[in-house]
């Protein structure tokens, strides 16, 4: 794909009752009509930022290398928020400057080892950060990519949209402004690991299919057997697939992340359970009583 | 469009909310960049198999030969239920042996005057059926051209996808897996006619303007004038179009079945009426003293 | 773009349950292969013609030259309403002859003055409109350019998608069709102004944030400073952004109009407001006594 990037994904929260998105396509076809643009998501919950954070870090590694990918949730548009570039080993990402990259980030960051009991219903402190040495970060501060006149409340249009389609015609990235070595980010809710050896959660999505999508993941697993508790419900084993258990069950799902499911029904809606709640490994011995569950 | 076939549609009951979608066509775009994916639809109930094969059947031939379908619909994702490539003398589709294909393989059957009385809400049989001469399958079977490691619970990202980019770069069927010559499906609903001459069918598809699709189709209707009974209403001759007539109106809708509407107005919500439920044409002489009605 | 126009945009009241959009999609990459579709709305309110001309309105210009825009809410389809392409100094637009073109229409008339104070709740009378001299116009009546046989109820598969493909291929216009020189438009929705200055205008449009559009443009605005009165709630001043204010606000939105919006909120649910609602502009003086606002 040499220094022509044709690939700009959209994750936003703009919806689709509206035509800020084609907006956006229309912006970035105007300036590079043999971009292709691929929807990630734009019913990302408005304003939140965190939402649209882990949604972009579980798909952007399907995509080829040097795809663009622009995440805009920007309740700060025309505020002194910054708008940035990030460019990793193999991708650009085209965001405000919010924390809306923070898994990202954390992706690369060198030291990745930190575990943190934070909430994600406790809303996480937005922290300056310096980036690992694997990626670059750009201000977007050059007004000669933009579209002009620059809203004050459509930065996606006449800003990041433009800045997109530039580097998809293979501009580099210091002529989009001054280079940066720290952007802001949130602290990743990680599991809690308890001395006897225990993991406690959180719940960090909710699909299409009602599946929970915890923060526990693959690699946190112990090495004992585990009985899975959430809320009331308890679930003695982990199965491999959806089909293999009946009712309430407890998987690794596609991401890499343990996920509580039901079979051939709407876990979230049968438990009642939303972002944020915690899920508990408890290692051996527990007895599950569940009424639900393999 | 010789052995590149640059379009791969895609029909899922994954929804918007999340970046599934998104995945599929990363991986896609990875291995064939010169693919156009077109959306079919993702709002398929989950695990809504036969919504699904309703609705690719009536959208498949107004894409271009050589055009790439990709349907999955998957509860048993993971399990043993195979994956199949099925070719018709125009298009592929690529999805889980699951009777999610069942439209097309009764669309080619040498057989099609079988009728049945069998109900949509009352569960049909999955039956392994002989697939017609014109019709060749293949279980996917060779990891060859799959996305590694393969998740259990996302054969669209990691196995469905891949095919599907794999087939549009022109390799040919027999290398994805053994040919097969049964695959499931299920029988498809028809209406039944009674001895006088009367037809019962039911309703398939609730489309977005509340338009109540049946399974009676143009070829069923008989010669004679007809009454439409649905419920407690009746509704005394066939229309052309949603305009000609007033209030609750029947015509034969743009996919080639009887289908009920309400002139500006949601026919379903009106009615209170649902997949499943009956509608019969009354030849002749039928009093109609419906409130609505043209 | 010379005379192959790549690009064609899609508005509709299909509603993403259905296969309709991908069946529009599907006819025309069989005619041209090239295109490239980009949808800007298909959830449209059924049968809300004016809904669907206020959002093409705010987003064509954003496109490529030569774009073509093909936009169809059609309660009218199979009865004795035109299609038509009108053509603009920039762009094709491809819809059926029943006002869904009216903002467009309008955009480029030469008298630009008028004021009314009709209301979009109520229903304004749809009228035969001479277009002005920098546009042009052609009835669809050419059958060699559709898709046979015609449904009687989808004609943006059988009409307007072919229609939209064969000119993408560089047909010309007259081949279509006969030239119109009028064509029908519902007078637009402006706001009033009363002999003090004070400005009355309604609310338009409601997106997914909640943002209240209304028919008051910036170039409307009076030079003095204004108080912004909507129901019984009341905001001081206009803000320049979403972040600058607190609570109830009211800025010009990225497409030039008077929006009414709440931070990090909806102001729709909050102010229990709709489409048609009147939004006033008060000069100067006025106390404003709101517990929401600026």
């Amino acid at each position: 794909m040499s220094d022509r990037h044709r690939i700009v994904t959209l994750t936003t929260d703009f919806g689709t009752n509206d035509a800020y998105v084609a907006a956006v396509k229309g912006v970035i076809l105007s300036i590079n009509p043999e971009v292709v643009t691929v929807d990630i998501c734009h019913s990302i919950t408005p304003q939140n930022i965190l939402e649209a954070a882990f949604l972009i870090s579980t798909v952007h590694k399907y995509f080829p290398d040097g795809t663009i990918h622009v995440v805009v949730v920007d309740p700060g548009v025309g505020s002194n928020r910054k708008a940035i570039i990030l460019k990793t080993p193999s991708a650009f990402f085209v965001a405000p400057d919010n924390g809306v990259l923070s898994y990202i980030i954390a992706e690369f960051a060198t030291n990745k080892t930190f575990t943190t009991n934070e909430l994600r219903n406790i809303n996480p402190r937005l922290k300056l950060q310096k980036i690992s040495q694997n990626l670059e970060a750009v201000a977007i501060t050059n007004p000669n990519f933009w579209l002009h006149p620059v809203s004050a409340t459509f930065h996606a249009r006449d800003i990041f949209a433009p800045t997109a389609a530039h580097l998809s015609l293979g501009i580099p990235l210091n002529e989009f402004g001054e280079k940066l070595t720290q952007v802001h980010a949130f602290p990743i809710p990680r599991p809690y690991r308890d001395p006897k050896g225990n993991i406690t959660g959180h719940i960090l999505h909710i699909d299409n299919f009602g599946n929970l999508i915890t923060d526990i993941k693959s690699s946190d697993l112990p090495q004992e057997e585990v009985t899975i508790l959430i809320g009331k419900h308890c679930i003695r084993k982990l199965s491999q697939f959806y089909a293999q258990s009946k009712g309430l069950l407890a998987l690794i799902g596609s991401s890499g992340y343990l996920e509580i499911a039901y079979r051939n029904g709407n876990a979230a809606s049968i438990l009642n359970a939303k972002v944020g709640d915690k899920v508990t490994l408890k290692i051996a011995k527990t007895v599950c009583k569940q009424k639900h569950g393999a």
